[in-house]
């Protein structure tokens, strides 16, 4: 049984912040959703690669030499072994792609790690 | 250099239809950009999940034995080895999230089938 996703009605169902949820899964990769505000913790990921698409709200990825700032419809790649720190002023929506059983604070393990991501 | 991509201005950069176009790459899969109208061709692939995100417009996959249609903000995975025929009746804007190196027909080769896919 072949089910479409409609990303609105999925970010409806969720409030908690810095909490990815995955909506799909293609191959090996997970598409997620989360809602994020404040910031998270300077991470890298040894072996992943991590994607950003902002959905609404705006996310800034720190980086040690710089740092990107992403607004709806814009997205950007964070390669493997880069840290970053995402902050976002305001609460923001996003979309995440990234291999299935990647841990989203990375190399660091803090409060808000989750173990497992849910599925919605 | 980390660069982010701002997805109405990569669709700003081209008017074919049915011709992906790679606009970023996270681990071995790709994000892509595709405007179509009218119908592919049924089609399926043999390893390869294919996820389609509709940006704008609307499209249809017709399966066996069935379809899904999918509205701005709507996704739906197509698994591996599932026959589809994409149908657009209006210019419809897609993200794809797929592996690096599919064959956007599958196991069909026809006139619009893309040797290898753009970076733009």
């Amino acid at each position: 049984m072949i089910q479409k996703v409609n990303v609105a009605e999925k970010l409806a169902l969720f409030h908690e912040l810095w909490t990815p949820k995955v909506v799909a899964e293609v191959n090996d990769t997970q598409v997620k959703l989360a809602k994020v505000q404040g910031e998270l913790v300077w991470h890298s990921h040894a072996d992943e690669d991590e994607l950003f698409l902002v959905l609404s709200g705006r996310l800034t990825l720190e980086l040690r030499n710089g740092s990107v700032t992403l607004h709806p419809g814009e997205m950007v790649v964070i390669p493997r072994g880069v840290e970053h720190l995402p902050v976002a002023l305001e609460e923001t929506h996003v979309l995440l792609i990234e291999r299935s059983g990647i841990r989203h604070t990375g190399d660091v393990v803090e409060a808000r790690t989750v173990a497992g991501y849910e599925w919605i």
